[in-house]
């Protein structure tokens, strides 16, 4: 496995090599991202993972500061589950000139964590296409935790005509059902208890729509009333939208996503489920 | 020479060929656009031109409709100039869903062009970004005519990092200075007699530029004196910007960009010069 921090060495090292697979990370690797390069393993020859810290998709009152950055033992993950080269690149050498041109995702930001986190996803439109321009790869893995972004990557590579396959992989849970996240580092003990709070309440709402609620607004007051318990934590949002445009919906006729941000004490977790 | 008209056959033709140089344009081909081919003639072994004319980088009561559609000259064109592929696609087939992400190129697009056809820059940005991805070439051509154009695309490849070289290429000009581009054919005969006022404005200011004045309102001023007696022609702008981002610059201190754009009748016609 090679560890590289430029642009030029990851090119050199790609040359002309074929059917490269990216797990585009921002490192803190968990089990979740080991299920990526698992994936990556299994269909692309090369694989590639890059491990980038993105200033610009944090807000200004958000936690790049403090965002884990864990390394070496990022690097032990990634050699064990067979990375051929890991692409951790300084921010200078990601933004070397004042960004003027970026990756605009239009409606697709108005809702979910977009309307809490101006500016984010244009962010991480911006740099997944540099990466994606940077390795070139066949294929790129990201998980459906992150589903807005996953559904905008989506978007990107149709509307921008992006010679890549996007797989979306399902998300990874502790065993009482929290998803895994680099930021549930951050949780208190106490906290913790009350985290799998969000998954059970959006499997509620998935519930309610299976067994035949159409009230979107029906829906969501079934799942937020699981919350109220729960003092440590204060919903940010519970949606449920269209998967293609990320569009609430009033009345839900065919297949939908239920997203949802909750902060416990200091950390905001997401979470969805298909329904 | 083949020409195809989805993006399927153009990666098709293209698979796994090395060196391919793309050409793009709106059709409607002058010896302008020959040059670029002649460019990439000689740099390419593979040699792409596309022809689409893109709604979306036309505004409301601009001349989309009307703007010159010439495809089967334009092919003979293309295979005078050792033209190996035309990729000429109907506009479903670049637009197959709404689009709803795009390039934004921020202040590149506040002056000059940008400052009087709003969008059109995005749709630019946009519509290059899906042909250079769809063609993948290692050099791609575009002529110096349109500066801002041309300073965003590069702008765009380092920004985005993009793994693709842009060659500028010199206007190519009729005897008396007017600029190549399809839109001259709007001209009428008096009109085309007025319109290499532009060139010359433009020769003024740079002359007065390298004779040592520094204060751009006065290059101006001496430059928009070469107009007064052109009642036929409106001055859009006549700007002197830096060529770097294209703001404007009140004292000349470095190489700047003149750049103007005028309207002769009904038909709007650009130009520019270093100095």
């Amino acid at each position: 496995m090679k560890l590289v921090h430029t642009v030029k060495q990851v090119r050199d090292f790609l040359d002309s090599k074929k059917n490269i697979g990216l797990v585009p990370t921002m490192g803190a690797l968990h089990a979740g991202h080991e299920r990526l390069m698992e994936m990556a393993r299994r269909e692309a020859a090369v694989r590639a993972v890059s491990i980038f810290v993105n200033p610009l998709q944090f807000g200004p009152n958000e936690d790049y500061s403090r965002y884990p950055r864990t390394l070496p033992q990022d690097l032990e993950t990634c050699e064990r589950n067979g990375v051929d080269l890991v692409f951790a690149p300084p921010v200078e050498e990601m933004y070397p000139l004042p960004q003027l041109i970026s990756v605009e995702v239009g409606r697709l930001s108005e809702h979910l964590c977009g309307k809490f986190r101006p500016g984010h996803f244009r962010a991480v439109a911006t740099v997944v296409i540099k990466l994606l321009n940077i390795v070139q790869p066949q294929r790129a893995y990201f998980g459906e935790k992150d589903i807005q972004q996953l559904t905008i990557i989506r978007r990107m590579v149709t509307d921008l005509s992006l010679n890549v396959t996007i797989v979306g992989v399902p998300i990874v849970r502790e065993i009482d059902g929290l998803a895994l996240s680099s930021r549930n580092k951050y949780l208190t003990a106490e906290e913790r208890k009350f985290a799998p709070t969000l998954y059970r309440a959006l499997q509620e709402a998935a519930s309610r729509i299976r067994t035949g609620e159409k009230d979107a607004s029906k829906v969501r007051e079934a799942a937020l009333s699981l919350f109220v318990n729960s003092p440590l934590i204060r919903v940010e949002y519970l949606e449920i939208v269209d998967p293609d445009e990320l569009q609430p919906v009033a009345t839900i006729s065919g297949p939908v996503r239920i997203a949802g941000a909750i902060w416990v004490g200091a950390t905001r977790l997401i979470d969805n489920v298909t329904a």
